[in-house]
């Protein structure tokens, strides 16, 4: 089959690799119906040191069920089916929880095993990742379910992190896919009030329809000003981080109310972040964390079902399996917000 | 009057201060019984410039009221108070939410204003700071309703703000007097099981009589192995960070359980921490901060009038006022593990 292989820093392929097959009882094949790029994929596109040996790529796919190990009694041969951007077992300690990120038998798509960008995936550990939906192959909602995969969870559990309620003022830093998904996120949690700062007017537009009561265009020192001066210099109860940079984290600090939140679901690219002496007298919460999406997909798939949000809106451009490095160019020129894959 | 001041790292001085008096309406004037030194005071006493204009010193205090301005209709000359080691005025909504600390009338003793480490205290915002105690001037439980000003809360705040309950496991870092705290407060709360990081074998042994299950005297990664080895790997609900170094931090992450809690009330000496992908991954929350002992007096008060628990038990040395310098000699070297004054 083909697949979606990284190279190196802007060096994406599509190349033939073997077509998966069951290797455990636990495994199901699943054909892919789509799947799509994300954020966090830019940053090896933009950094990874070149390598001979590919690295396969994908972590947010839906699709049809094509083969089934001995021990998936819940799945058939031609489930519509949407999978978490992390394999889990579905019945650990952890997952119990909700952390299914953590479970103890879980895993990651990609690197040496099946990607979300190809034609199909082996999937482990099937019976506890997939989440069969109720809809066909060619079901308009697809998008919208496909963000099941990663980033309206994503958006979701920075909202739920930080605790967001109908008493709560909100400022979502960044309007990529995933603030824009915090966005939509937070207004169906009942935010009081949604701040969303960000530079680019289409994304902002689309911020304001998810649900953002103000938009700040202003960064650093000025974005703070600027939210403070629409606080009543207080700043919001929670503040969703969706960047992963220390500047944007800075920012999220700057305009965290005193006994706040600063929820953060960007992966960080530091490895100190500013949390001194300030952060404590003024008793700011750091929390978040990579989202245990399997934990959320049934709760949030009721809510797209019945056309309540569309999270598949960040979708605003589609390729073909083999314009997947075109993609990746478009999302890091900022041409495009979301890439969908239609292998 | 004599009170307290401190002329940079180790200079410590007794001297003639003018007498405190009322000067606002809001003020009343309270005679010290007893106060402490604080373990944050030994930052300072470690680190201070040398400087020719002394700083006064001390937020921890009780006594009994002097003279009170128009406006503190809740208190008269004679009643025994304890003041929590930030002043507020208990009305505003910072107040009203249980933040104390950040008050939009509170302030802090000592530097240019009056400090416990004294004779006698103006206090600001005297109705709303200021918690009458139903105990006499010669009550055996002064002590510990001391701790009410600052230690004993702290240790309470990390352990709330770590949402510390029945179901969860603690780790505290440190056996100071905060870190003993927060070990009497999480078993007061209902902690499963304690386990108290710290070398110092009487503190430890108290830190054993407050409640704590298990002892872990190694540091560092052999610090976090030992307690990953009694926890079978997986760490601790919560962590108590009681101490403010980075190392100690660091320690404090990598005891937490994933989708746990680092709570951390001791004065940060950094600007920065490891919070990177790590943190990220591991859904781990960073919280705590200043504790606004206001908010918790009257609770914890109850607890220490009936003789349900003994935080004073952390005072092992009392010195007099004219001794104070010898008390911070004595708690730096770590002859001492906190030092209660009576003026």
């Amino acid at each position: 089959m083909r697949a979606t292989l990284m190279y190196g820093a802007g060096d994406v392929r599509v190349e033939n690799v073997p077509d998966p097959v069951i290797q455990e009882p636990t495994d199901a094949v699943v054909r892919v119906l789509q799947s799509c790029v994300c954020g966090s994929d830019l940053w090896p596109y933009g950094s990874m040191p070149a390598s001979g040996q590919g690295r396969r790529m994908g972590h947010e796919f839906l699709g049809v069920v094509e083969d089934t190990g001995s021990d998936v009694p819940g799945l058939r041969r031609g489930d519509v089916v949407v999978a978490p951007f992390v394999w889990a077992d579905n019945t650990c300690d952890f997952c119990a929880e909700g952390l299914h990120t953590s479970c103890r038998h879980g895993g990651q798509w990609g690197h040496d095993l099946d990607g979300g960008q190809g034609e199909a995936v082996r999937v482990p550990q099937a019976q506890g990742t997939l989440v069969k939906l109720p809809v066909g192959e060619d079901s308009a909602l697809l998008p919208s379910l496909l963000t099941l995969s990663d980033v309206f969870c994503t958006g979701h559990h920075a909202a739920v992190k930080a605790d967001v309620g109908p008493r709560t003022t909100v400022t979502v830093i960044g309007d990529g896919a995933v603030g824009l998904s915090a966005v939509l996120a937070a207004k169906r949690l009942g935010a009081e009030r949604i701040l969303l700062m960000g530079r680019h007017k289409d994304r902002t537009d689309l911020g304001r329809e998810f649900g953002a009561t103000d938009v700040v265009a202003e960064r650093g020192e000025e974005g703070i000003e600027k939210v403070r001066e629409l606080t009543g210099g207080d700043g919001t109860h929670t503040v969703l981080e969706c960047v992963g940079t220390k500047p944007a984290l800075e920012m999220a600090f700057g305009v965290a109310r005193d006994g706040g939140v600063v929820s953060r679901v960007g992966a960080p690219q530091y490895e100190e972040g500013p949390i001194g002496f300030g952060v404590l007298m003024r008793n700011l919460t750091l929390t978040g964390g990579v989202a245990p999406a399997r934990a959320y997909i049934e709760e949030l798939m009721r809510d797209i079902l019945d056309g309540t949000i569309q999270p598949g809106r960040v979708f605003d451009r589609t390729v073909s399996l083999d314009e997947v490095p075109d993609g990746y160019r478009a999302m890091a020129d900022r041409e495009a917000l979301k890439v969908l894959v239609r292998p």
